[in-house]
Formats: structure tokens, sequence, C-alpha cells
């Protein structure tokens, strides 16, 4: 008798949907196995290196002391009240939104930030309708629609990564022509430091958004996806988020973020901050069918190491530390080349990325040429077609910086140009 | 400015039917938040007194030595493999199991075992569909079947627990005529020590069962919910799992189960097993849209207590003061006069509840004359109601004595049975 069998099931329409969702990842982590030897650019996983090690361990003695072990015991659906209070600390803790009005009824504790914005989608969209995402925007976020049956329709960007304003315009009065504008329901932007391009969305830019938004007969929700924003190398990104900015004021608003991307991602405490209060409710209510309430001990320790002052301090220190790693990296490609031969990019501020375009006829996508001799090369990226909802540009690469040590991010700067810049 | 905003949002189908579910637990919170000296026989909390501090604290140190940080970094998707051999040996170790032909890859480890049921019920159920369930079943279950818009419908049981087999059978048959069978898409079962009535399904009507499920057409996979399974007083149920049972082979079984409902439920570990390539590849691609992995901290832990042997010795440690509490709470309902007054119950013999049966005529719904009477006492129950899919009978109620303390079981009893006593 053999451990599995074949037999297939009748699945839901949702069932369906997400059987056929080709996952990046999967394939990615297929071709690491297949090559050991294989150095990846491709892994947003942070450095292993500056995990907070003894401040988790830290938080957990002292939880010892002031929990009365209920650390260990289930704790609220929403999350725990004094780590809701941290949430609206760090948002406070931005230039200019000092003044936020909020308080703890305006968080729900998330499985990661993943799950926040999984639970966001459930609740707006049925099968067929459409998300407006950045172009390019964050290819596991455009999994998770395609997995739903939702689909992603492109927010027209420049090259410089700002909003087309015109063409967003434009998009809005097309989709108002065909029909379709009834069946957006959401749009998904990151304000910070995005995945993958690391680009940031200025004031103007949102205000902008703000405009066109408002003009529409239904005020279609916005959720800013803030996972990277904590990740700076020199300073905070200067823009406000939507929360903060007046004008968006009475527009429903969703602010996703989370306290494990930039502190220890195994730990996976995300949050989901609005306003409106039965948008809160009801993501609520499916939290609790998904799995009433994060693991509580996560949390615990989040709030002990945040409410010490220690979180802020840890941020501190590691920034140093991935602006370093871009350097390295942006220097390894210079030096082998890679500009000269009609790459470009722009420097990123923050996050743990480096999104590289091209010059024209490059095609990066899994299966060319060029991503066949950086397999054969053994150096893994994430090819830019992935990130755009409608499967193109492909001449753009995301590389990351974040888990490769980086002694060896020169070793894989130069295997990655080496088969970039070889024709045929 | 106020904090929160009330305008009304344009929900998916899926935000409807949850905002339409009135949670059970959330009711009963605001119970126990307006009444500050309320004793809680409602909770399926387990007891702070016996949550495994120093293991956790121990396995963290151990960690820190052994995993090069990469306990605080994300994990595989399906969970860490160490793991998934760890669920192996849990299920190896019940009597006539040791032969279980399984390996990793029939694994999923999941954020608690309640987000296995989900994405199960997400992949298998449209709305409108049907899921059969035992009389009574596990009304968190019963939430999120209605949460996701699809329907419950009893399996006909005795009044002994067991599953009336006949009434299975004249059961099917209608749901054939009516034309819903076809819509009937999964059987939820709870094996051992079942939520609420700490019943257990003997291995004869299992067999009954399958006898029934295997005449039909198409093959409707059936899950087996084994949350309380480690929770025995004196020896496991002696039944095995639908997974070694010969005639279960080839029919779609799904098992689920969870390492920190008897261990520590602020960590949330489950996980799901099958032998059902498709189910798992399937299941696993949802939950990578959900959250690409469980908390690998919360993983690694568990792996490392169950690894070292403390994890069956911890549960062996706890077991005689759960079934000491179970003594506790059944001589206080004595005491207090609850039989005599003609209320019925099986002892427990595992699980952290006890599930009692009143008079004809007795209604323990929310509302009731009864309810009130207990929470002007500062005494809360999970009405018997919310635990049966049609809502009926209302004459039950489940009493927990995982969470309160043994020196107020006492008290919570005879406050619990001057209310249930009185009339009018």
């Amino acid at each position: 008798m053999s451990a599995m069998e074949d037999h297939p099931l009748s699945y839901s329409r949702l069932g369906d949907c997400a059987r056929n969702v080709e996952s990046v990842i999967t394939r990615l982590m297929a071709d690491k196995l297949a090559y050991p030897e294989m150095l990846s650019l491709a892994a947003g996983f942070t450095d292993n290196r500056v995990l907070p090690e003894s401040l988790v361990q830290a938080a957990l003695e002292s939880l010892s002391i002031t929990e009365n072990r209920s650390h260990l015991q289930y704790g609220m659906n929403r999350g725990r009240p004094g780590l809701r209070r941290c949430v609206i600390d760090l948002l406070k803790s931005y230039p200019g939104e000092h003044d936020l009005d909020l308080d703890e009824e305006n968080i729900v504790i998330t499985n990661g930030s993943q799950q926040g914005l999984y639970i966001l989608v459930q609740m707006l969209c049925d099968p067929g309708d459409i998300v407006l995402v950045e172009s390019p925007s964050y290819f596991v976020f455009l999994e998770l629609l395609e997995g739903l049956g939702v689909r992603a329709v492109s927010i027209p960007c420049n090259e410089d990564g700002t909003i087309d304003h015109s063409g967003m315009a434009a998009l809005v009065s097309s989709l108002e022509s065909s029909g379709e504008l009834e069946s957006v329901k959401l749009v998904y932007l990151m304000g910070a430091f995005a995945n993958p391009s690391t680009r940031c969305i200025s004031e103007s830019d949102k205000l902008g958004l703000c405009d066109l938004l408002r003009g529409l007969e239904r005020k279609i929700p916005v959720v800013e996806d803030m996972a990277y924003r904590e990740l700076y190398f020199d300073e905070p990104y200067p823009a406000r988020t939507l929360l903060a900015i007046e004008e968006w004021r009475n527009h429903p608003v969703i602010y996703s973020g989370t306290f494990t991307k930039p502190f220890a991602t195994g730990l996976k405490v995300g949050f989901i901050v609005s306003r409106n209060r039965d948008c809160l409710t009801t993501l609520a209510k499916i939290k609790g069918h998904q799995d009433f309430g994060s693991a509580h001990l996560n949390q615990a320790i989040i709030e002990n190491v945040y409410s010490s002052g220690e979180y802020h301090k840890h941020l501190q220190a590691i920034r140093p530390h991935y602006r370093e790693k871009r350097d390295i990296l942006e220097a390894a490609l210079l030096e082998n080349g890679f500009k000269d031969a009609g790459w470009e990019w722009d420097q990123p501020l923050g996050g743990l990325l480096l999104w590289a375009r091209g010059p024209e006829g490059t095609n990066t996508r899994i299966g060319s040429p060029f991503h066949k001799r950086c397999v054969e090369k053994e150096i893994l990226y994430v090819p830019g077609d992935l990130c755009f909802a409608e499967g193109s540009p492909e001449n753009c690469v995301r590389l990351s910086f974040g888990a490769l040590e980086k002694e060896l991010i020169p070793e894989a700067a130069k295997r990655f140009c080496e088969a970039a810049l070889q024709t045929g």
C-alpha cells in the first residue's frame, strides 16, 4: 500500500481556482532543491544573522514573571489590547502622524499581514471582481487574488514609479464604459519600499488618487500595505499614510502592517487598522472562523519587546546592516558591467530588494534563455513579469539582498551578471 | 474627529454571510465583561495552572543552540519536515496504529486545527452546499460553515451518542430524492471526546458509516477532527482512526489534529493528514495564499518538545489534573441535586467538557428564563441548541471544567444548579 492516493476530489469554485494557481515560490524552491549550490537572490527572507534571538528569549523570560502563563493560553480574537496599543504607538511614531486619532478598537491583530490581506479580499470581492494594483505589484498578493478568482488590473505607473494620473483616469473611464467599474472592489497600494520596486508613494500621488476616487459614485476601499515601512535605511519615507491625510477622511481606508517582517519573520504578527467599524467587525468575524485569534505567545512576545523599547532599538541597529548589503549588491552589479549593459535601477532607500529593468528585448521569464542561463550558473532571481497583473513587461528582475550572507552577495551578483549579460 | 466611522461597505457574498453570523463566543464574552464576578463554565480554555511554561522556555533555549536562528525566520509553507515526522510518530503511538503507512508528504502543518478545517470547507464547498455533522457538533465549526454560506445537516444520532445508521440511511435517501445529495460535499466527525458531547466514535460506527458512503455514486470526503484525542484521562479511546481502518482505504479521508490544544493553546500548531495527494496540494496552495506557512517559531518549539520526549510526559502529567476536575464538577452537580432534578450526562472519559441533558420542557437558549437566571447568578454555560445544526433540541448545556480553577468549580456548580433548578 502506498502512502499516497491520486483520486481526484470534487472541488468548490475556490478550490478549483486555487489548484490552478502556479506558485512562484514553489517553483523557485524546486530549482533550489535541484541545484544545492544555488545562490538565491530570489527569497524575500530577512538575514538570519540579525534576527533578535536574545530579545525573544528575554521577552519569554519576562512573560514567565508577568503573565501567569496566559501567554500560553488562547487570547482574544482581535488580539491583545496591549499589543493593539503598540500598533497605535508605532503609527504615531512617524513624522506628521503624532495626532492620529485611533484607539485599540481600530486594530485587529492578524496572523502575519498576509492573513489581513486575504480576509480583506475575501470579504470585499466575489470571483470575477477586480482589484486595482500598482505596476509592478507584490506577486504573492497577485497569487492570492488568482486563488480567490479575483482579477487584478494594473494602475498605470510612470517610468519613475509614480502614478500616471491621466492614465488612471483613462482606465477608470474605460472600466466605466465597459460596465466593469462596478466590479472594482478594492485598490491595493504599497505605500513604502514596495515589493518588488522599493518605490514609495508620495503625498501628491496619494492626493491625486483621492481626487479621482472621490469623484466616483461608489467609494472603492483602498488598502495601503506597509509591510516594509519600518525597514528604511536612513530615515522614514516622508509621506504620511492615507490614515493621516485629511482628504482621505470619509473614504474607506485600510492600513495593513506587520511587526515581524522587519523583526523576526518566524513570529508572524501582523495588523489591520481602519476607522471603518463595520469593516473591522466583518474582518474579525472571518478571522474568528479561520483561527479565533492569532497565536497568543507571539503577540505577547512582540508586545513585551515593543513595550520595553527594544523593538525600535533593534530596528535602529539592523538598518545599517541592510544598507550595507544594498551597497555591496549595487557595487557588485556595477563592477560586473550590469549598468554598462543597459540595465537600470533606482537605489533602494529601504526594504530588502532591488528592482532592475533590462534593455529593450530582454526577456527574464521562467523558461526563457535568460532564466535557463541563471539556473545553470546556479543563481536564482524573481522574474519581473510575475509582478505585473498583465504579465508584462518581461524585461525586469527582482533581486533580494535580504537573506544572502553579505560575503556571498558579490559572487551571487557576478554569476547573475554573467548569465544576464551573456546572449543567445 | 471620532476614531470610528460607520459608512457601510459593499461586501462579497462571503463578507455578507460572515457579517450575519452571530458569534456565540463574542456574546459570552460580553456577558463576562458586564459581570466581573462571573464564573465561567463556558470557555473551552485549558487550565493555566498546568501550562508547560518551563518546557517552552527550555525549548527556546535549546533552539538557540541548534537552529542558527532559523526558528525566527520564515519556514516552509507545508511546515517543518521534522514536525511533520512528529505528527506521524504521534499517530503511530496509538494502539493498533503502529503500522500506519504515512510519510511527511501526507502532512500539512496548519495555524491551529481550525485553519485546516476552514480551508477544507473552502476548497470543497460552494455556498449552498451541505456538510453532514454529528448531533450535537462543535459550535465553532457550525459558525465557520455559516460564515462560508454552507449548510450543516445533522447525522441522526441515538440517545447514547452513537450513530443511528438506519436514520442515516433514511437521511441519505431523502437527500437523494430531493436532489440535494449532490450538494453534500463533506462529512465532519469528531472521533474522540467530541466537543461538546465528549462522545467517541466506535469502530463499528465507523464501519457502518463506511458501508453507507461506499454505496454512493460519488465519494464524499470525510474529515475526522481529533483535537481532543490526546486529552484522555485513563487510556486512549480504543477505536482506530479512519486512516488506519482498511475498509476506509480508497475513500477520501482527512484527519485533523493539533499539538497545542492539550499542550499550550497559545501556540496554535495544528495539522492535516491525508493520503489524497491532490487534496493536500490544494489545501497547501490555499494555505500559501492565507499565510505562506504557520509561524515557524511555534513549530520549532513543538518539534523540540516533542522530540525530547517531554511532550508525552507532560500530557501524562496533566491527565490526572483534568480527571480530578471532572470528578469535582460531577460531585458538585450531584451534591446540588442536578441529577435528582432529572438532568443526565455521561461521564466524560477525556476532554474538558461535560454535556448534560435536562428533563423535558427544559429550555437553555440564550434569552430564555434559564439563561437569564444564570447570568443573574453570574455563571456562564454554553446553551446546547447552539451545538445542533438545526438549533434543537434546546434542553442541553455544555459545561467546561477546563479553565476554571478547581477550587472554584464547586461554587460555579452550585450557582449553576441553583439557577438551573429554579423555576419560573
